[in-house]
């Protein structure tokens, strides 16, 4: 018997690759007599209602409140996306990547029977990763908000070196920076986009934020490291000619203007991250960046 | 009346400058009455036994038990070397810095009489900051430990370019690196020497601590940030033809050499670092690194 | 007597400071009976019609032609501008900050009529910079052209994290590169935008180009300088789901699609850059970047 | 027939694949009746003497006079050294790497007979690398001089932290620096220490020097690229504690004192090294730095 007796799926991209893993997904958990329900727009890419008659389909909404577990496929950005979706309703996530390991997807596709088999006799880990809160402030009102399991990102749009900010922290002014913009990452994030612009890994265990600046004008500006319960400001300053964007994960987009006030926080829930038992951060780290391995002559 | 009615002087360092803020600081301390100590090193090179007979002079061990506060005349230096000295003892510390402010000194030769005379009044602020623990085993045995308020070294030595070693976080195997060395840092040690090796700056409450590899021969090394009660253990590897050194707060020296392991932990004692009221982190980036101040357009 | 007996002015800043400068400069030039002539648009800002009926005012085009020198009031950005306006009409270049030196600009407003008086008398060095010549080809065609002094910037426009493309220098093929884009800098853009990006810093006179990669995907991705007249060309992917642009200077932008190729080259015409006698690259590093001065106790 | 008849053997790598290579080297050159001879110090490593009587020994004088091409067994280092040993003979370099490919060395062991047998027959590439010229002025006298192809490199020697210098190039002054130390690299070398040190790469055709600081206390140090000619002259500050060294390809080493000038600029003589006709130097890069290979998805 399994804890997890109704097991959500969501795959939403849009390839064989993709699509030949959701397939065996789905006979592998039917075989096992368990309660599938497919995401809707993930349903309609690989034609279930007619292929798979007997299985429901599901809104996200319906999804998050009806399952035990989601599983998600595809790479780290589907499951970026499945945990923004999905973390209001408290139900684990796992991954199962199209192609090679990610950082968030711990399974491949010619493992998915038994790695899946594992985690629902309980042979797995759980982590539990923070995600942030963007809201943005325009004269006191909040104009827009969003979440990131990754990162809330600063940038000019259209144009570079165009933008000029200044940062706070719990209230505490730290700068003003003139830069192309400035990312914000948890320590899940910390191995993404926050990595290619100059920031540390962070452990997905740290509780902790990182201040990204991107090109800054100032040498000297350095990645920050903050309490993970801190209270990022950001206000946009006026002299900015072009319309500058926040961006969450990479995926959604806001436009910002002079006077505008972007706040980040933790977000009070947290995602459950479900790892077959052989996960281990450092060994993704060796593998994903190519650090090296064992010394061959140690004592 | 005041908290600290027994103070402790350290002031060892032997140009003018830092000895006219000790002469100054003893002068206005016994005209407050209070029970002023020097330590028998700084008052050598002042030739207090003569200049100031009626002042008792202590080892540092006495000083430690005996005071209520100890004050540090000198730069960052002398504080890092004060903290190691006295953590133990549990007497918080106050900086006095012989020119600029430092990133732990806060208070400049002018305003001595009007800052200490504050802290003695009971306005300032105290922040706990942690030091870390660093032993070498070889062949099971500890053969040298240290202590570090900003941070453990291990370099190459002599010559560039030799080390090779393993590391690991809590037991797990994180990489294997060529390179000129690792710095291990706490958050009070991120503006300083992990800094010009490319670390993070992390605020002085983070609990965590920075690995920061020294020119690394694999391009993907990053600085990486662990919790603070992480364990860190470095295998120095057998390739080495030079004699590596571990160093502590750039201070204390010792050699290692193939097989051995460097094991660097929190301490558990922490230091009292007081500061007067108008300390503010930040600012102190702003003035050392040549941040921005606010923005002159800003709504 | 003076080489120089016709002297462009341009001032297209429309703020009090860069205006007070013009008019200073034109009672200069013509208390000295010099043929002054302004750029029709600097012309507007300061109302000059009006204020000097007796002064030509031109288009860039008769300035370029019959000018012996040109003087740029702004900042670097006015430079730029001018440099990549009159490069064709090799008219030599001086240029008058509005406020602090940049690294372009060699005389502040307070020092105008004695900088400029020995620039007159020939107290002065020249030196000749290169610049850069973008093209971008689409199916055989070449759809947009552009000049550069400092840079040619390849970014993702709108959204981050979007571009994909491959980089050939003469027509070897060098990498493919998932990042938000590549700067191709100059050594006179070097000090710029390609500095905040990472890229190292470059004599003038050195003949060559930095291509640094901005926040790549591939962490072991570095700046490299080839010789200045190489053929660098990069082929945008087709992956691209934004509207990636092309920046000459960070001042014109043009959008390029999957397919197109960008050519950057160096341009056959030079500009001649005047600069009064004290001028100093290094200097100007050390009182811009805040390098150290020299050691107090150096022997 | 070839232009290469007498050729010189270097391999003084004391391990079982350097010399297997050694052997098969000698084999086939043999096998085509060339005049072989074997440096001193590799011929004692297989035994020559004993094991290939009829092969004349000498000392590495004699064979850089009596060879038009030297092979050197290796790695990058050893060849390194070889191109020290001979550039004063103008006899043209040929690497053969003990494992993988270098960037100095292009034939792999498994491919010795076929590729030398091309170079032999005329199908290769001959390219010019320039080396640095190293002495380091006390009081006027040349107290020790050395040659690089890599870099020289002044650095702390036994304890960090420690150094001060002034920069200059070409007479100007640059900057004074507090810093781990200073690489002073050429375009061969800017892909080794430098590279790890945050240096740019810079194509080997580039007649151009970098300077990369080695951890400095100001942030807003960089990397800095001037022209092939230019002298550099490095002034030890008094202030440093510990004993500096400045190493050559991080190969010799000799020690320095505060007052010394260390002084570095182009060797007249050239080396010649021969690359096989396949030899391509961003190709080096792709597979040893991990770079990206073509879009799958190019048009």
């Amino acid at each position: 018997m399994t804890q997890f007796a109704n097991v959500g799926l969501i795959g939403r991209l849009d390839n064989e690759r993709a699509k030949y893993s959701v397939d065996r997904l789905i006979d592998f958990l039917t075989s096992r007599h368990l309660n599938v329900v497919i995401e809707a727009r993930s349903a309609e890419i690989i034609d279930a209602a007619k292929r798979y008659p007997n299985i429901t389909i599901a809104t996200m909404d319906k999804l998050g409140t009806g399952c035990d577990l989601a599983i998600v496929i595809g790479g780290d950005g589907s499951l970026l996306s499945g945990a923004r979706d999905l973390v209001q309703y408290n139900v684990p996530l796992l991954g199962v990547n199209r192609g090679r390991l990610g950082f968030l997807t711990d399974i491949v596709p010619e493992d998915i029977e038994q790695k899946v088999a594992e985690v629902l006799a309980g042979e797995f880990s759980s982590e539990s990763r923070f995600l942030l809160d963007m809201s943005v402030e325009r004269n006191g009102e909040i104009i827009c908000t969003g979440d990131a399991l990754n990162d809330v990102v600063l940038h000019p749009g259209e144009f570079i070196r165009m933008l000029e900010f200044e940062l706070y922290v719990d209230d505490h002014f730290v700068t003003s920076q003139r830069s192309d913009g400035m990312i914000v990452s948890t320590p899940t994030g910390s191995t993404a986009y926050a990595l290619s612009g100059g920031g540390p890994i962070m452990h997905p265990k740290l509780d902790a934020l990182v201040l990204v600046p991107m090109n800054p004008h100032t040498l000297s500006s350095r990645p920050m490291v903050v309490a993970g319960d801190s209270v990022v400001r950001i206000l946009v300053g006026d002299g900015n000619s072009a319309v500058p964007q926040v961006t969450c994960d990479g995926q959604t987009h806001d436009s910002v203007r002079g006077g505008d006030q972007i706040i980040i926080r933790k977000k009070p829930q947290r995602l459950q991250l479900i790892h077959p038992l052989n996960h281990n951060f450092y060994e993704r780290c060796r593998s994903k960046l190519g650090w090296g391995g064992h010394l061959l002559d140690k004592s």
